[in-house]
This record gives C-alpha cells, sequence and structure tokens, in this order.
C-alpha cells in the first residue's frame, strides 16, 4: 500500500520557549536532552531566591527567582504567586516567543507501546499547527491525523478546522488525581496509553492540568494566568483549573481550539496527599459554584482580543464570585493586574489575538 | 499491587436483542457464533420477500420481511424505508427487550493490539450500564472504567453521572467515510485501535453510525427512527446520522449520555462510492442547514418522555426545514407516524423514559 510521504514536523526551536517552574536542581533535564536541549528554556525559580538552582551543562536558559520577578514587575509583582508553581505565568509573559511548554520537573521521559521514547515536545507541536474541530464531533478522533480523517455525516463547511490555541498532554504513571481520590486510591496508576487527540467541544469545560501543557502564546498568552496561589492565599493546586476555566471560555468565544489527549509524560511522583487536602479544600467546595459560572460566562461581541476578554472576565469574576468568598475580589484585581503586566511587558502585542485571528486560517 | 476484584459484565441475554437489517444469507454469523448465540436475532430483510434468507444452525431469530413489515403496521408502514438498511429501526420497533445492539452484516469480528478477539457486544453492554458524564470533560476518558477515575479538578457533584443510552461502536479497516472521501482516499484503512470510551458532551453533536451500535431501548427507542430513506426517497446514507442528531438533541434535553469509542468490529468491505455518492449528494448539501438546526433545537420542558420530544421536533422539522426541501415536510409526517407505530406495537411504554428516568440513578 502506498504511504503518502509526510513532511516533517518544523522543530519551531526559534519560535518556542520551555517554561519549567522549579524549587530544585533540573536533573531531570538530562532525560530530556535529546527533545529539549536546542530549545531556550525559562526557569521561575520558586521559594527562597538566595538558593542555587543547579542547570545541567549544555541547556540555554534564562533563570528568574523572586527578586528578578519583583524588580521586573514592581507593584504588579502582587498578580504573581508565591510558593507555588502557579509562579510558572511569569515566564510566559517574559517569553519573546510565539509558543510555550510547560512541564513540571517530576515529569519525565515516557515510552509508547512500542517501547520507543515519546518525543511529548514533538507530539505538541503537530497538535498546535494542525486545526481543532470545536463545533461537531468526529467519532475517529483527529481528523488531521496521518491515516485518519472525517467521518460520514461531518459537515464539509466545518472541515477547515479553526486555529488550535492549547495543546494539553496526559501522564503515564502518576494520575492528576485530586487528593481525596488519591487518599481513597493511593495505589492507583495510569497504565492506559490512549492513542488520540481531540478538540475539546465549544461549550465543554475540562480540568485543564499545567503538567505538561503547550500553547500558542500570541493566541492565548494574556489568558494563560495561574491566578493566586500558594503563600499568603486560601487555596493552592487550582491555579492550572483556573487557567482551563478562563482560556476555554474565551477561546469558544473568539473561535479558537483547545486539544488534549497525546502527548503522555511519565509522572513520575505523587505528591502528599494530606498537604493536598489542605491546599485543595476550599476549592473543592468552590468549584461546585466556579465551574457553572464559567459554564454560563459569555463575552460581548466587541471583545475581540484575548486582552479584553480578560478584562471582561474579570469584571463578571467580580460581580458574581465575590459573594462566594472574598479572595474572589482579591483574584479579579489581580487578573488585572496580570493584564496590565503582560501589556507593559509586550507593548506591541496588545492586539495580538486579533491580528493573529486575521492573518487567516492555519493550514496542516 | 492489589487488583480490585470486578464483577463480570452481566450478559443481559434475556433483556437484549440483536437487530440485523440485510439482503443476503447472514453467513457472517459464523463468526460471531461463540458472542451472539446466546441471545434473540431480530432479522429484518431488505428487498424482495420472497428471497430465502438462510440463517446459520443454532441461532434463536425471527424474521420480518417487507410483507411482514406491511402487514404488522398497515398504512402506518409508510414510515419504515424499503431498499435501505433503514429499515433497521423496525426491529427496533417489535422488540420487545429493554435493549438493543444493531451490526450490519459486513461486520466481522475486529481484534484488540494484543491480537485477543473483541466481544464488541460485552463492551456495549458495559458502555451502558456506567453512566455516562455529558457536563464535564474527564481527560483521563471514562472515569469510571478500572484502572481510571476523574481527574483533579473534576466537580464532585457531577461524579455520579447520568444514565446512559446509546454507546456507539467504532470500525477498524474501512472507515465510515462518505463517497467524496472514498473516493479522494480509495485505499485508507483505520488500523488505529484508541483504547477509549468517551461521552459526547452536552450540547455537542456527532455522526452516528448505525454499524455497530447499542442503545438503551427503554430510554430512547421511540427517538432511534432511521428515516426515510432508499427506495423512493431522494437520499439514502443519512438514515443514522438523522437518528443521531435527533437521539443527542433528546438525550441532552432529558439529561441522558451517549458514548462513542470502543468496541471496534472489523468492517470488511468498502461500499461502492459512487453509488453512495448517488445517495448521498442531496445529504451533503442538506446536512450544512440540518446540522445548524439540530444545534440551536430546543425542546420545551413539558416534552418529558422520548416520545413527546419526538413529536416536539417533528413539528419543528416541518417548520424549519420544510423550506429546504419538501422531503423534509414528508420527512416530519413520517416521524409522527413512527411514533404512532411505536405506541401501537408497545403500548404500556407510552411513557417510559418518564418512568426510566424516576426510577433512579443508574450504578456501575
Amino acid at each position: 500500500m502506498a504511504v503518502a510521504s509526510v513532511s516533517p514536523t518544523p522543530l519551531l526551536k526559534d519560535e518556542l520557549d520551555i517554561v519549567i517552574p522549579t524549587i530544585r536542581n533540573l536533573d531531570f533535564l538530562e532525560m530530556w536532552r535529546p527533545f529539549f536541549q536546542r530549545y531556550h528554556l525559562i526557569i521561575v525559580q520558586d521559594g527562597d531566591p538566595s538558593k542555587v538552582i543547579k542547570v545541567p551543562e549544555g541547556f540555554d536558559y534564562e533563570l528568574y527567582n523572586r527578586n528578578d520577578i519583583n524588580r521586573i514587575l514592581g507593584p504588579k509583582a502582587s498578580c504573581i504567586s508565591f510558593k507555588d508553581s502557579a509562579c510558572r505565568c511569569f515566564g510566559y509573559m517574559v517569553s519573546k516567543k510565539k509558543y510555550i511548554y510547560t512541564i513540571d520537573d517530576d515529569c519525565f521521559v515516557a515510552k509508547n507501546p512500542s517501547g520507543e521514547e515519546i518525543n511529548a515536545l514533538e507530539q505538541h507541536i503537530k497538535n498546535l499547527l494542525s486545526p481543532s474541530t470545536p463545533f461537531f464531533y468526529n467519532t475517529l478522533y483527529d481528523p488531521y491525523r496521518e491515516g485518519a480523517d472525517f467521518v460520514r455525516g461531518y459537515p464539509f463547511s466545518l472541515r477547515e478546522g479553526v486555529p488550535t490555541a492549547v495543546s494539553h498532554g496526559l501522564w503515564l504513571n502518576i494520575p492528576d488525581y485530586d487528593a481525596p481520590t488519591q487518599l481513597v486510591k493511593p495505589r492507583e496508576r495510569n497504565t492506559r496509553y490512549v492513542d488520540a487527540v481531540m478538540t475539546i467541544p465549544k461549550g465543554t469545560l475540562f480540568p485543564m492540568c499545567g503538567m505538561n501543557l503547550a500553547f500558542n502564546r500570541e493566541l492565548i498568552g494574556p489568558a494563560m494566568y495561574f491566578g493566586l496561589m500558594g503563600d499568603g492565599q486560601p487555596i493552592g493546586r487550582y491555579d492550572d483549573m483556573w487557567a482551563g476555566w478562563c482560556i476555554k471560555v474565551i477561546c469558544d468565544h473568539l473561535g479558537l481550539g483547545v486539544k488534549t489527549g497525546l502527548p503522555y509524560i511519565w509522572h513520575s511522583k505523587a505528591s502528599n496527599p494530606f498537604v493536598n487536602l489542605k491546599k485543595e479544600y476550599k476549592g473543592i467546595y468552590w468549584q461546585e459554584e466556579l465551574i457553572p459560572f464559567f459554564q454560563s460566562a459569555t463575552l460581548p461581541k466587541d471583545c475581540t482580543t484575548v486582552q479584553k476578554c480578560y478584562i471582561e472576565l474579570s469584571k463578571q469574576v467580580k460581580a458574581k464570585l465575590g459573594k462566594v468568598d472574598d479572595y474572589f475580589l482579591k483574584l479579579a484585581d489581580a487578573m488585572v493586574t496580570w493584564i496590565e503586566a503582560w501589556d507593559e511587558l509586550n507593548p506591541s502585542e496588545g492586539d495580538s489575538a486579533e491580528l493573529a485571528n486575521g492573518v487567516g486560517k492555519l493550514t496542516v
């Protein structure tokens, strides 16, 4: 059988930054060397700024600790969390690249069922460079993948798809469970390799995990804010969830796609469920009100850029979630500060999403 | 590692009928013997009623040809298509069982990546007996499956799920492509085994294929009408699509779930793309208006049974799709006839969906 020639996935090595939040030496990069060494790393050091983080030789990186964040953002540094991996979003802000890949330092290279090491970044790039299909479900999964297509009954007018803003990758070994599930199922491991990439349909929310996540910074960057978590805040471990709800509402509004599925990374160790429970318990309660809020959130037509959408969303957060807890009033203010800081560091990108959308459709 | 003891999947052998539309001898059943022999078959013979269809020995079956359909339904037989596999829905109507599995006679037993034969029916039963999760996306796929669960950030209030009405299985080898795609990619074969079952989110439509499909007849049966296709009609090959759009709108309204993914069957032969193009071309054009119609269709609160929902939908079809083509006026009438015929053959089930919903939540 003839096999169509497939063009190789672009490396995007000058267009992509890898953002890593950490409190320890980055020995985990050794395993990623063949896949990451050609890229620029942005390391966001959490915790004690006087501690020296060792980065293996041969990697090209810039590193920011809390002192750097305070110096660069001044009073606006208040929007960046401390003692929580939510600090990673500072890296999204200082990047000047079109694409971001972010990964936790306890994530290693996974193997596919054939035993081959998975180049997670390459799969994310594939996901981001091919369109998404949020308006109608394709039962054979990603229709742009080699060997697949749209099935009978899929409207032809929707087959061009929409630009992909976010690629959410998964985890083998330790699944991303909340504290109660960790406590109930301490031994559960994810061993199932599901060979699929899916577009999350328009109007559907999902729990976005920041452990293995890539996105198009020009299309959605200003909405990738990981909120106020950790030190001095009443919750933790909801940084990526918060960002996920916000980006999904905005992507749906702007006609952008969000994918989930491949690639897998190997998540090496479960965090402490008792510590997690302390961080999460308010979030577990609050999310019962947050999800309906985001499910019913709509943005007016004049919100044509990510920034405008995000500011509008912050107003709705203040108006509707303030009654859940005062924390959301503070968070709504931080959302505004985040956008101000973003625009200060990225002055030419004020209308990034609008421009990017206007450039034309992405093609595979 | 301890493995939780898993109770075996119920056979449901007295609660499930297998419906097979055919025009030829059913030799394909030989391969299915180990999986189907304990079940009752309802064979709907299409085409020339004088032809004798041979069924392999040892199967328990009833067979209906066109003469039987005309005799049983009288003038209402007009709603059952002729010379088209849409005639299969007559089998759903005459069944007295709670569950239906329907399969095409060119579908064979597929193998999983380990080389084991897949018991498709068992997987469908698993899908139907475990809840669906249409309100929020679980990134690790079916949360009720062994070794999986809801991930961090999934609202606890939604973890009970909703009853599953439909289980849509997939196909290895010949993918279910439309005629244009068949013509463009004559050699494409589906070789990718995706080890997942997904709930189609609320508000999202999908192309439902009737080749390998199971459903809970009590929950959704009266909406599983395959429309007017084939002989004397302007289109074909949209029977299952039509049913899929209707059942999805009604399941969303009634709070029922629709799953897709496993199990796979082996689809042995591609139908003739030139013949298919002739059957499909109006549908390919019409679906561009049908999909937005179904995407925006809403049902009033007093539609509390499948029958009421379906009658309401038929009115909307008449009012809004009649202008697309007169065919939809005829189809809207046939939808009403179908419900009348269904209620005639199933007199005690008038409020089946309401009752079934009231019985309480399904548990795994």
